[in-house]
């Protein structure tokens, strides 16, 4: 990325653009095209809507956590009427609860079911097969739209296999990027809805950037640096293979939950089945300030933790293993969350490190003996 | 740029905010905030026109050229109702014509009065006074939104004294950044609008980011990377101090117009009033096609010129003198450009580069003499 800028509209461009394009589209897993944006995930999410829907049209969300809310709240700033399927932000997504109220939307009034794969504020990923089956069984005709920001080339995704309409997401997580890009990928069914969806749309639309992606280019200047880094980090996922990739977030995501547990806090997931393999919350005990802590390990350890949301807020901190990282990094920054619990007086259990080097370790092993199966 | 991502909600990102949101601040000659968006600056175009007007609203817009009509276009796409004053693309804005067309506006229906500072398409600079004083001479209490993408931090800009309501800029012109990032600057009268403003707005809207940014934070992720270049261009600007940057870009402007003359080509912008000082757009002589001539030139010299729009495609092409430029890398592009013109077979008239050269000892000279008098 450290290059100087080519010409947006020049032939060099085009071939790095067309990479991007065509290379993107096999990590959301999809033979439509994926509509690459100069602006961050919150970007993805209004192109996601406002291409798609109508003012008051009624969409339901599942309140994950803090980014599903902010979902919610834009949609609710655009004219969407969206309606909350409560959770206590500990759990992902519950197919059966989503189910139980598309059977009761006998009218179809709601045009599209959202939810966040992997909810960034909690830890939590939910089952989009679990959902789409859901939808279908009721016969429900919704468009199914997901926020992958967290989750994509972290977490196992398909786009076009699981029936998503719209996927949403950003350059900074799994991609490995700085952030400044996002992305929908599109299923000919959010196509069409776009044909007919009356939010006003210009710098979001569809219509334009699709037209121009096919020559080549972009209806607006893109940002190219970000377009450098990303046909590189294309590469890079294949290089690791997707199926390596998966399973390296799964292995760290474990090891650091041993950790957890060894040290004798609660994550906030409560559920295994919804796991998170990028990112995982962890519970201080009760009365000791999540956001000291934070600042503390930040001071002597250089070491930058997630904050908690709502009703988490002051009371957890999350770590990320998501993206360019790898099983040296992740014990690095589970020593030093280790030792900034006893520097900060935190009473916890020693051998959280211990417990996930077990954790790798037995994991290689187990990767090693199937490997040789 | 080419450093590690920082944690943007973390204390190190909020000093790097507070330097580019002060900073700015004197780039626009404001001391009203400025919104800094991640996005190009069709993005910064949706943001003045979503956070000040309401669906139906009534702009009066100027067709200086390609941007002027895109930026028509994305107001018809908002649900706005734009009117175009018709220029025939080789001229600014007639103030004259703005003030006619108010004063017969008896009823206000006229919400805002929108136009391209400098239109990148023809190279041709309005006056943003002239306009401001027409507005005030018949009382019209239409907002002021002025497109400054290619003039700011190239042309003289005064976003308070000159009682503009929204600038609209990107950081990969004057700024000399890439691109990924642009700008609104807003007047206490456009923040008062954007109160009652009733177009659907989430990503691009003020009230949240105003609220963020007085913490030193944003709203959603922002282009980290991009924030420490512009912290570094701002820096730049002010040290080389930006009345001569003015003059500079004066000068290069100058030359550039020389070089045209000399060659015997009409440049676009047919008024002096209206010269350009970040561009030239060179018309060539009848029945040469300027698109073979620039992949000629990009494929003999690789300078990249800017294409022809409208009624000059494949007519002229336009060289750009903004930036991080100075006297040497232009007569490196003139000559090139001489060059290019001789190897394609395009008649002209030999010394374009001397009448340049020229030009510019006249300019230093008489800026030496202004210096010692």
């Amino acid at each position: 990325m450290d290059t100087p800028v080519i010409d947006h509209r020049g032939p060099e461009f085009a071939e790095l653009a067309r990479k991007c394009l065509d290379g993107i589209k096999t990590i959301f897993k999809t033979t439509n095209p994926v509509i690459i944006y100069t602006a961050t995930g919150t970007g993805a999410w209004e192109g996601a809507l406002v291409n798609t829907l109508s003012p008051g049209d009624k969409v339901l969300m599942v309140e994950t956590g803090h980014f599903a809310t902010l979902w919610k709240k834009m949609a609710e700033k655009l004219g969407l009427n969206p309606e909350f399927i409560v959770t206590d932000w500990r759990t992902g997504v519950d197919a059966a609860a989503v189910e139980a109220r598309l059977l009761n939307d006998k009218r179809h009034e709601i045009k599209a079911v959202c939810f966040v794969h992997n909810e960034t504020s909690t830890g939590c990923l939910s089952s989009v097969p679990e959902v789409r089956k859901a939808i279908d069984r009721v016969g429900h005709p919704a468009l199914l739209l997901v926020d992958t920001v967290s989750s994509l080339a972290s977490a196992d995704y398909r786009h076009d296999e699981w029936g998503v309409d719209v996927t949403v997401a950003g350059a900074q997580k799994g991609l490995m990027l700085p952030p400044g890009m996002s992305f929908n990928a599109v299923s000919d069914k959010a196509l069409a809805a776009s044909k007919t969806s009356k939010l006003p749309k210009s710098f979001w639309a569809w219509d334009d950037m699709l037209a121009m992606n096919k020559t080549g280019f972009f209806p607006y200047t893109p940002a190219t640096q970000i377009l450098h880094g990303l046909a590189v980090a294309i590469e890079m996922l294949h290089e690791e293979g997707l199926d390596n990739l998966f399973a390296r977030h799964d292995r760290l995501a474990e090891a650091t939950r041993c950790a957890a547990k060894a040290w004798g806090f609660d994550i906030v997931c409560r559920d295994p089945k919804y796991y998170s393999p990028s990112l995982t919350a962890i519970l201080l005990p009760d009365g000791y300030d999540a956001d000291s802590f934070r600042a503390l390990a930040l001071e002597c350890f250089n070491i930058s933790y997630g904050a908690g949301f709502g009703p988490f807020k002051g009371k957890m901190f999350r770590i990320g293993h998501l993206g360019d990282t790898n099983d040296t990094m992740l014990m690095g920054a589970l020593a030093a969350t280790e030792m900034a619990l006893s520097l900060a007086g935190i009473p916890h259990n020693r051998g959280g490190v211990q417990a996930a080097m077990d954790c790798l370790v037995s994991a290689h092993e187990n990767s090693t003996h199937a490997a040789t199966e």
